[in-house]
């Protein structure tokens, strides 16, 4: 296991993390800046925040500073209730792809999406096997046009309390269920993000991320669990702060040969995002040296 | 499977469900007239309600109207900090046992716990596998004692997002690879409770619950998860308003020959708990004919 004690060569912030300094919305490029003042050597940006940016611009810094993404945050939402729903998303995914692929994206992250409508309180119907063929259906097809960009996909398992308007992708064993059958050969081309607050839980946790061995683990999240939890989404803790054993995760997936980013991703309304993006950066090198 | 449209023979209302009646505390004997008023069949109390009224009197009063149990709510809570933190769990799991029997519960209800201290929000450590083992052993000594008493113990598999505080078996695989270990023989005297929210996102539910089989499905508890959920604990959702298809899940369980109540627990401090426990218990009868 690498030996983070001493610096932060390995970490990365992913741009949600920072998406607020004092409760206001802090754009991309002050967040690369900041990163790169403080030797932050990668990030995994939000299509949302690039496009507010302009993705020509946001390549530029990125290659400016000679920084590298860890990812790119996020392909997804396959499910829909109706065949125009469908087709928006993989025309919306392709799009995803070519822009990880300008940004030079390790990865393109896919959170899968739920019940179709739910995310907005109404879901169009309780079929969640019905979500999950969709699902599948859905990477099976942007995996071909991801091949030919160069662009592994990553499925990111979420957490099981997401299964309804979020994810219904909700294990590691699950996610590589898909992996199997859809590149049963292990070509590289589709993985997962391994998001330690998403699977901490899990009882099969380090037995699936050894099935998942070095060429399916593209992508590693760090943040915490915090009791309570005051909020589903946005009440992420910051690395020691909450009661998963992230050294021991990751220690798991080191020994299948994993060597990228440990990247933070930590959504708090509450608390990180009221604090300001410098406070919450120097906060993040220093648990990544000792907690993570 | 069971047509439960014509009338509510098998309903049970967990009496968690109309703890409060208008936002105040509504006593367990009150709750009981309120369910005999209604033709309803059988309860499933709670530890704290039945002690608040007294035993022997909850006891006398079940007999007298010739209620039925569906379980008794909860032993558990087995992982400890230190020798005496395990002890007082054991005594009282013991104590827990003696009430069902009084009772005449089908089950004593486990709810497993999780990290200690992490309820009380300072967790004592980090380590989910010791809470797991802690729990394994303390089950496994209670099941003796269940046993004399014959008094069958059932795990509840508690959602994920309750993994750190309140109980760290987490699925139905897992709950069922415990009842592999303690009771190969499935002798009946160990199985799981099935409760449709912590269980629902579970791709492999139908598959586990046919593992189960009849003899290790004990209890079957609904509600609803509401997207959006607001709290972690107290927003769960009447049978009907939320996107758990129940009908199918239920007809996973009766297909192994489940015969028994389905319980109606809702914790849900912003909504059924601020309502008349009267209308809660009518709505819960006409949901439980239409959507369970």
């Amino acid at each position: 296991m690498r030996d983070f004690s001493q610096d932060h060569r390995w970490l990365s912030i992913n741009t949600a993390t920072v998406r607020k300094s004092k409760g206001a919305d802090l754009p991309l490029p002050d967040i690369i800046e900041a990163c790169v003042k403080r030797g932050i050597r990668a990030i995994s940006p939000w299509r949302d925040q690039v496009q507010a940016a302009g993705l020509a611009n946001v390549s530029k810094l990125v290659r400016t500073h000679g920084l590298e993404l860890s990812g790119y945050c996020r392909g997804g939402m396959f499910p829909a209730a109706d065949a125009a729903g469908l087709k928006a998303a993989r025309d919306d995914n392709r799009r995803a792809v070519d822009e990880a692929a300008e940004l030079r994206a390790p990865c393109l992250v896919l959170v899968v999406g739920g019940l179709p409508g739910a995310l907005q309180g109404k879901a169009a119907h309780k079929d969640i096997a019905l979500a999950r063929s969709q699902v599948r259906d859905g990477i099976a097809e942007l995996l071909d046009y991801a091949k030919q960009a160069r662009m592994p996909l990553a499925i990111e398992p979420l957490h099981p309390m997401y299964a309804a308007d979020r994810a219904c992708v909700n294990t590691m064993e699950q996610a590589l269920d898909l992996c199997d059958e859809l590149d049963p050969k292990r070509t590289g081309a589709l993985g997962v993000a391994c998001d330690v607050y998403h699977v901490w839980w899990d009882p099969k946790l380090e037995q699936q991320i050894a099935r998942a061995g070095k060429e399916r683990l593209l992508a590693f999240h760090v943040c915490d669990w915090l009791t309570p939890t005051a909020d589903l989404l946005n009440d992420r803790g910051m690395m020691g702060d909450g009661v998963i054993d992230i050294p021991r995760i990751r220690g798991w997936v080191e020994a299948q040969g994993f060597a990228g980013y440990s990247e933070v991703e930590i959504f708090s309304t509450g608390n990180w995002w009221q604090r300001s993006h410098e406070e919450t950066l120097d906060t993040c090198i220093a648990r990544h040296k000792t907690v993570v």
